[in-house]
């Protein structure tokens, strides 16, 4: 049997394509209503169609409802920002934290991501030389539901200033799961094609963005 | 002035895109013939809105055409597969060298990926607790690549089984610069919407792509 024929994805795809790319947001503020539950499993299942070292998918997700944890996960943040703040610029840092914050506290949808530091799928091809592989692994599964939301009209903004052991403690998973990402889902309070960053006069995009050495 | 409002991704779009996320494959099997330069230029343009902590932008690409360097590339990989077939099983890690060679022979376009240590830019906001989010944005450039080239109907393999430290020097690179990734990119010789590991019986996707764990 012949292998099926790739989709035509044609010049309209692919400027709505760009568009995404260019609308994908790191969202700060949202609002509370929750999402869809389908809406939800939509999300998840192109998640779980991201590329992985060897077809290992060694991502797992955490949904964080309960309050005790969602409380003590905003505990960590900001001690991990206390000790963050001291090594950069503390005012612009001091906001930064402040943005992240109402993320937290607004989004109706906590994801964790963790990935597996030795799983049996994959038989362990591809990783030898290089076992940071399973994790950009779970980078790119959190990116694929980061533009799958997007197209939905859903916001995602990940929170990184965060102690990884103690998330591990927090959410109760297996000690060999290594943290990777909190996730904080929801529709955005605000629509912007601009970044946050930039449209506070913090960082624009720089020309190392685009260039290429030739070697 | 209100910002502008957000393009409304319908229905059409987000199967389309669905379709995407299933058809992009890593490929080892490519036509020789080159990628117009128009087109390099905008799946680079593609890579560059990739989000990026602190928008620090810190992936650095390197296209690598000289011969020698290519040659030196691919005696990196026979060395480092060498190494990983002693932990996998012995086979199975010779056919997929095989398949990654194909790759690395008959690619067009070869780019190498790495990233910042310490970028200037974006004033090392986001990544104090958690460095590796910098090598996290890297990965995000890459599936940006990847996800914008299979639009274009070009494919990209990504060969991992490869010494960091050796392809910084194979490519003269600054040695702050960490390897991330080395990308073959061109033309499929054939299509297929299952993963080759898949098809060769090697691996399938499990259970847990989009299994979520409940806290």
């Amino acid at each position: 049997m012949p292998p099926p024929c790739p989709p035509p994805f044609d010049d309209g795809f692919r400027r709505h394509l760009h568009t995404l790319f260019c609308w994908r947001r790191d969202v700060r503020h949202f609002r509370t209503d929750p999402l869809p539950a389908l809406l939800q499993a939509r999300l998840l299942a192109s998640c779980a169609l991201a590329p992985s070292v060897g077809l290992s998918e060694p991502w797992r997700l955490v949904a964080v409802d309960d309050p005790d944890r969602r409380a003590a996960v905003r505990r960590n943040f900001l001690a991990s920002n206390h000790l963050a703040q001291q090594a950069v610029q503390a005012g612009r840092a001091q906001d930064y934290a402040r943005l992240k914050l109402a993320g937290l506290d607004q989004a109706p949808w906590h994801l964790a991501v963790f990935c597996e530091s030795d799983p049996a799928q994959g038989g362990g091809l591809g990783r030898q030389s290089m076992p940071e592989t399973l994790a950009f692994s779970a980078v790119m599964a959190i990116h694929t539901l980061w533009l799958a939301a997007r197209a939905e009209g859903v916001g995602l903004g990940w929170v990184s200033i965060l102690d990884a052991g103690t998330m591990t403690s927090i959410l109760d998973v297996p000690p060999e799961w290594r943290f990777i990402a909190y996730l904080c889902l929801g529709y955005p309070a605000a629509e912007d094609d601009v970044p946050e960053l930039e449209r506070a006069g913090w960082e624009v995009r720089g020309a190392s963005g685009a260039a290429v050495l030739q070697r």
